[in-house]
Formats: structure tokens, C-alpha cells, sequence
């Protein structure tokens, strides 16, 4: 067996033990008896314990620096896999054990005060356990910059987004950030001026809410023979291979989060389950970074189902399903409702044109932070100033403002970016695909995801982590990461549609 | 750190491994997806065989015979610890790795031979699987029986109930095998004297099922802060440390099963949560063998829950629960109905009179395979000719006779007696309970199993694998293992209770 074979079997055992972590996750979420809570970490720390170990033992090392130095024989996605190896066991092996230890320490004994701090808008008590994430963030992604010659920021947000760069995202950012304040207030003006959205009132029951779900789900493409969907109280695609677990949560008086949230979680669902199955369990055969994941989700729920097509084909189920009557369940109510644009303190209810506000302030503040340029002390000053700057608003207590999200105190900083950087491709793929394929958004339409998932799979989800992303996105839509087809999106749906009522 | 600290830490990381994989059992036989199956079986694979190599490790023998060497200064749980991670290691190294792995392939073929040989009445067909799998089997039993100085079969047992041997068991069984046929034969005739049972006629809503089995788990004693029940097709318990889940399944159209069922899965539910906290992980924390496992189930299903004083707590409710009106619902029917003795082919429906008759049968068939004694060509012969002397049936095909039950084709040889060895214990300690706690029997006579907990939790749960079940039994009832309290509780049952309408 070559050293090239020894790493496929070392990868496959490791993929699997994280398959198991994957599903133990998933059952936490959604159906652990409170008092299991104990059990279940020690049965996680062990797993993620010997994966750990596996991946960064010695043995992998040498297999890794042999296979290297015979690579020749390889073909294409041999040697994408060589390399995501190598990738994947440097970024585990990199930092030392006792540092490895002492951050995931930090971060769950900084998860627990978050927990609290929130509820309370008590910033001052997180502080001391942030601060400790924080210089660990910050020793990590030192270390790691050394080695790759990268600076600390950089190295980190490559553990999210391979071969992402600060300079490459300022400057795609650039253009965002100038447009968007006019985008959201002229978006705003605009709808103003259009008739107000009747609201739909419930209540919805929940079995036809989760009906309705399944329904679109499978139109959409998901493989009921290869997962499942479940409630938990915050949405996530999680499982294993072929078992891809989506959950959604449901509000007996609102269905539309809700729906959107299912829908969401499908995009991100049809890239697992797309992943090349002769890649199975390999580096090579994974999702391409979070940023692409991210534009798997955010093309569906926001390219595709939130187009006017879409709603067409969505209001009559509606009415038919809630036995829903009137002017409310019009297709163009639905719309207008599903496009609301309005600047709002909390990130994850925001709308598509506002959403990359909060990002650019979490983006911005982060780089920072890690940079050494702002103080922990003054993050929530400078958190509050940057809402009223981006989005008008007054936060009224650090709550709704910087304490509002689980990535900083849970340790994942450089992740934030990530979300714009996938609505850009989301747009940038959806276009490329609807002019491919110009039975895209007829489809879609018909309720027909046919003609999007062909392309999407050949494109993306079939290509797993052969290709760089802005390789897979050249070959794809013949260009790499840009923003312009987001920005040309969110002009074309916000400012320019003119088929209102 | 001492050899036994270090083997502390060692049995621990196993046992956390081996509670992932109780609960990717659980998750195989409940909600999985069925495309996720050949995952799955991947998952456990590597997780088995990780837990297998940590348990067989030359690390772990070295601190095994270092830990023996110096425990004198062990207590006695300690002691009793370092006797169960021996005995543990001993099945786990004895057989070379090899055999190990040719009877897993062994067992998975002749599993996949069985499901549908069984379903065609097909002997043949499983034939030259099954040889295979008995051939390893009499390997496994030959290489532990020389090492542990006892025959095949006896090594085999000691698998599931440590410390039984076959001569003990024909002692335990002479008696009862002599008794059986008359007892059998009477019950029935006074059965016979007795108004027929009337039929309760549904349907009966699964979610009143559901509703009213969760009511009486919670009686029993059930703990869902650590726990669930969920629908499976083959009822079973499993799950990890402190989250024990049982399944059942449903009948719309009967749910004396389903319920009588749910209880019985409750008693091992009972033992699994009652374990001794302080022994978490570690092998002497672990229930004390599968016969006092089912003397679990069997003491809380059969001994409390099949009574008459018990019946009279279940019938208001069960009125209560289904509208139920009428002769049929009255306590005296439904007890008469839960203790009908009624011969007939499938062991796992039969009552609890001539449910022995189906153990002494394959205990007398499989001894004989395994100490050559009986030819597996001539299994199907011997088998019916048994059920014709033990039961007065004539098999009508092998489905219903010798293919019926998954332990031959699974490699679980050795483990029908426990099956009567338990119900056998069951009895035994339900007296002594009813004797040292006069409460036991009034107690369930109003739903309330406190008393009977307390006792069981006590002299067995909280034991874990500190004695040896003689030991045990001794000193819970004053006795070692017998069988009279079983013969005496079935003939008190079934032939002189006065108490009949």
C-alpha cells in the first residue's frame, strides 16, 4: 500500500468518528433527555479526542511527507485530496496540545457565561472570559500565521474559508459598503410608497406547517431516503454521510420563518447529499468551505424561493394548505411580505439587504480585535456606534447588541465574513445557472428545482474540494468571487422590480 | 498514577465509546433514514473496532498484571472493579484477532441468509451459513474453555452470565423440567373451568397507547430526565449511561402487548438508571449478567405487573384511558386475559408458564450443537420433535419452528438459559421483597412502586457488578439462584389462586 492509500484509510476512519460527532450533535438538539447533558460530553470530548489524535499523530505526519514527495502518480482529485490533507492536519497540528486544551476550555467555560450575560444584557460579566478567548484566538492564529506567512486574522478566517484573505474581502466589501446605506434607505422609500403587506393569521398548526415542508423539501430536491427533518429551537443541516439531519422550528401564529427556515436548511442539505459519492469519507469529497456552504443555502431560500416565480407557485399551496382566503394570500402580498426590508437590531432575522450590515460591523470589529486595534473593553461602544452608523439604530442594551451572537464567545472568529462572502455567490452562481440553463426560474416556477439542482450538482455539490473556490467559481460562472451579481440582486429585487401590484 | 487508576481511565474511555454505540443502535432500530444504512454499519464498525483495540491493547494486560500485583491496598469495589476489567479483557483477548473478524463477517452473512430464509420457511438455505457460524462458535468456545479450564459451552455461557455452568443450570432446570408438562396441562384445564375471556375490541389510538404506557413507566419509576420512549418494530432497551431508552410498538386494534411490553422493557430501564453513580464507566458499575438483566424485566412485567393486585390498579385506568365500558374491561377479565397459558409456536409471544418450555428446548439443542453432539442438518428434526413432547405442537414449517429467533444465525450462543434463569430469579427476589417490605404488594395495588423500588434499587441496582450473582441473590434473598420461588409463583398463579370470579 502506498503512503498515498495509508492516508485514504487514516481520513476515512477519521471522517467516520466525525460522522458519529455529527449525529450525537444532531440527537442534543433535538431529542437528548436533559439529564443526559453530562453523558453526552464525555461521549463528544472522547470521540473529538480520538479524532483529534488520529488525525495529527505522527504517523499522519510522515504518511503525509511521503505521499507528498511521490506525488507524480496522482491524478486530479488524488492530489486535491493530498492537498486538503495536508490542509485539515496542519490546521489540527499546528497548535499545540496544552493550547488545543486550554481553548476549549476557555471557550465552554466562556459559552456558559455568555449564556447568562445575554439574558441578562450584562456585558461586564462575559468580559473576563472573552477576554480569555480572545488572547487564545489571538495566540492561535499567531501561531498559524507564522507558519503559513500569513497575519494572525488571515490564518484564522482560513480555518473557515480556505485560502480567504482580509485583503481579498476588504476589497470585495468595498463597493458593498458604499451602496449599501442608499440600498437599504431607497429599498425602504420604495416599499413605502407600494400598499402595505397584509399580514396571514393563524393559527397555523404545526403538522401542516411541517407537511408543507416536507412537500417543498422534496421539490426542491431533498432525499427523504437519505435524512431526515426535525425541531429544534435554533435551525441547523447537521448528521452524517447520507443521513443528512435538517431541523426547523415552528411558531403556531407565523409560519413563514419557519418555511423559509426549512427551505434554507434544504440548500445547505442538497450539498451534503450532492457531495461526490466516490469521494466518500475523504478530504477531497467535503463541502468547499463556509462561505460556498453558506451560498448553497442562501441560493435557495433567497435566490430561488423568495423570487417572484417561486411565490407564484407557493400562494396557491398556501391557500390550499391553511385553507387561507383573501387578499392576504395573494402571490403578491406573499412577496412583498417575503422582501420586507427593514433594519432590525438582531442578525439572524435580518432580511437579505440589511444582513450584510451586520456582518460588515462584526467583520470590521473582529479584524480589530484580533489586530490589536480595538479593545475588548470598548466593544460594545464601538458595536453600538457601527448600528447607528450602518443601520440607523439605536441599540438599547448589549443584549440586542454585541452579545447577541454565540461566534465570539464560542471561539469562531474569522467566521463572520463567511455570510456575505455566500450570499455573493449565491447571486453569482444563480445567475450563472439561470443563463445556462434557461429553464432555471421556469422551473422554479412550476415548482420544478430540476433544471437548478442538474446545474448545481455538476457544478457545485459534485465538485466537493477538487477545485479552490475561486477555481470552482471561474469554472463554474467564469469569474472568480465577486460582489457585483449580489449587489446587481439586491438592486434588481429591491429597486427595480416592476411587477407590483 | 497507580496500574488500576491508569486502567480506571482506560475501562472509562471504552465504556464512553460503547455508549455511542448503544445509541447508534438505538438510532438504527428508531429513526434512521433507510439510505443511511451502509453508513451506519461503517460507523460502528470503526467505533467497535476502536473500542475493541483499547480493550485488547498490550497496555491494558501489562496494567492488568501490574494492577493484580499490587491489590492489597484495593477495596472491595475496587477489587471487584479489577475482577470485571479481567474478565473483560479475558473475552475480549482470548480469541486471536483474525477469528474475531472472520465470525463478525460469519455472523453479518448468516444474519442476511437468516432474514430470509426465515421468511421462506427455508432451512437449507441458512444451512451452510449457520454451520459457519457454529463451527466459530465451537473455535471460540474450545480457545476460551482451554484457558478458563472449562468445556466449550461453559465458556460460551460465561459470555452472558458470568460464572454459570452448564451442570448448574441442568440442576436448576431438572425440576422445572419435570414439573412443566402437568403444570401446563393443568393451568389450562382449570382455565378451562373458568368463564372464557372476553375480547376488548378497539381500536385503540396509538397516542392513547403512547399516553397511558408513559403514565405507567412514570409509576414504575421510569426517570425521563434520563430517558425515552420511543416506536421501534422489535421492542428493546438501549441508549447510554443515563439516557436509557426503551421502545415498544403499537396494535391499534390490541395494546395489551404494547403495554405489557413497555413495562417489561421499564424493569431493564429500571436497572440500567439505578447503577451505581459513583461506578460510572467503570465495569463494576455495569448490570451483573443478561439473567439478572431479565429478572428485571420479568419482576416488574410478570411478578408486579401480571398480579391481581395490580390488575386491580390498571382496569379503572384502562377504562378511564379508552372509554371502555362493559364485563370485558372489569379487573377479573383482564387479569384472566394476562395470564391466559396457551401453548403455541413463537417463543417471544408465549406466556409465562410455557415460556420455559421454549428455553429448555434450544438450551438442550444448542448444548448438543456445541458439544457435537447433535448434527445442524439435524436441527429442524430434533427441534419439532421437542416442541411435539414439551408443548403437544406440530411445527408446520421451520419458520415457525427452528428459524425463529436471530441468537443461532447471530452467534449468540449461550444465552437462551438466562432467559429462564432470569424469570426464575425474578421470582425469587420478588419474595424476598414481598417478605422484607410488606408494602411491596399493597403498594402496587395503588400504582405505587415505591416500596418495590426501593428494595430493588438497593439489593440489586445499585450493586451493579460489585458480587457475583450467587452472591447477589444470597444476600438480597438469603439463597443462592434456586428454582423453587419460580415454580411455586407459577403454581400459585395458575392453579391455586382462589380468588377467581
Amino acid at each position: 500500500m502506498t503512503s498515498y492509500h495509508a492516508l485514504e484509510q487514516q481520513f476515512a476512519r477519521i471522517d467516520k468518528i466525525k460522522d458519529v460527532i455529527g449525529l450525537l450533535n444532531w440527537d442534543t438538539e433535538t431529542i437528548m433527555p436533559d439529564g443526559a447533558a453530562e453523558g453526552r460530553s464525555e461521549q463528544l470530548s472522547t470521540l473529538e479526542g480520538m479524532a483529534h489524535r488520529l488525525l495529527v499523530s505522527a504517523e499522519t505526519g510522515e504518511l503525509l511527507d511521503k505521499a507528498e514527495a511521490a506525488a507524480d502518480g496522482l491524478d486530479d482529485w488524488q492530489s486535491a485530496n493530498l492537498r486538503e490533507m495536508r490542509r485539515l492536519y496542519f490546521h489540527a497540528a499546528a497548535i499545540p496540545e496544552e493550547l488545543v486544551e486550554a481553548n476549549s476550555k476557555a471557550v465552554s467555560r466562556s459559552l456558559m457565561a455568555w449564556r447568562q450575560a445575554r439574558k441578562n444584557s450584562d456585558f461586564a460579566a462575559l468580559l473576563p472570559y472573552l477576554k480569555e478567548v480572545l488572547d487564545l484566538q489571538r495566540r492561535i492564529g499567531q501561531i498559524k500565521g507564522e507558519a503559513l506567512g500569513l497575519s494572525p486574522y488571515d490564518a484564522l478566517l482560513d480555518t473557515y474559508e480556505p485560502g480567504m484573505r482580509q485583503a481579498k474581502i476588504d476589497l470585495l466589501f468595498t463597493n458593498l459598503r458604499a451602496e449599501l446605506p442608499s440600498l437599504i434607505q431607497e429599498a425602504q422609500a420604495r416599499q413605502a410608497s407600494l400598499p402595505p403587506t397584509e399580514a396571514l393569521t393563524g393559527p397555523f398548526p404545526i403538522d401542516l406547517q411541517r407537511g408543507l415542508g416536507k412537500k417543498l423539501m422534496a421539490a426542491v430536491g431533498f432525499d427523504f431516503e437519505r435524512g431526515r427533518l426535525d425541531i429544534s429551537l435554533h435551525p441547523f443541516c447537521g448528521g452524517a454521510t447520507d443521513d443528512v439531519r435538517i431541523t426547523s422550528r415552528y411558531d403556531e401564529e407565523r409560519f413563514i420563518s419557519g418555511l423559509m427556515g426549512v427551505l434554507h436548511e434544504t440548500g445547505h442539505a442538497l450539498y451534503e447529499q450532492g457531495r461526490p459519492e466516490a469521494w466518500r469519507h475523504q478530504p477531497v469529497g467535503a463541502a468547499r468551505g463556509m462561505a460556498l456552504h453558506e451560498s448553497q443555502s442562501l441560493l435557495i431560500e433567497m435566490q430561488a424561493c423568495r423570487s417572484r416565480a417561486f411565490v407564484h407557485y407557493l400562494a396557491p399551496l398556501l391557500r390550499e394548505t391553511f385553507q387561507g382566503d383573501g387578499a392576504a394570500w395573494s402571490a403578491d402580498n406573499l412577496y412583498r411580505d417575503l422582501t420586507t426590508v427593514k433594519p432590525g437590531f438582531i442578525r439572524v432575522d435580518a432580511d437579505e439587504v440589511t444582513y450584510p450590515a451586520h456582518v460588515l460591523l462584526r467583520y470590521d470589529l473582529e479584524k480589530a480585535m484580533i489586530n490589536g486595534d480595538l479593545r475588548l473593553e470598548d466593544l460594545p461602544g464601538a458595536f453600538n456606534e457601527g448600528m447607528k452608523t450602518l443601520l440607523g439604530l439605536t441599540v438599547p442594551n448589549d443584549g440586542l447588541g454585541c452579545l447577541q451572537d454565540i461566534h465570539w464567545p464560542g471561539g469562531s472568529w474569522g467566521y463572520f465574513p463567511t455570510y456575505t462572502l455566500g450570499a455573493m455567490a449565491a447571486a453569482q452562481l444563480f445567475d450563472a445557472a439561470s443563463r445556462a440553463e434557461p429553464d432555471v426560474l421556469p422551473g422554479i416556477g412550476r415548482g420544478d428545482f430540476g433544471p437548478l439542482r442538474s446545474w448545481l450538482s455538476a457544478h457545485v455539490h459534485r465538485k466537493g474540494s477538487l477545485l479552490e473556490m475561486d477555481e470552482l467559481l471561474i469554472a463554474a460562472t467564469g469569474r472568480p468571487l465577486g460582489a457585483e451579481a449580489f449587489q446587481k440582486h439586491l438592486r434588481t429585487r429591491y429597486l427595480e422590480d416592476r411587477h407590483q401590484a
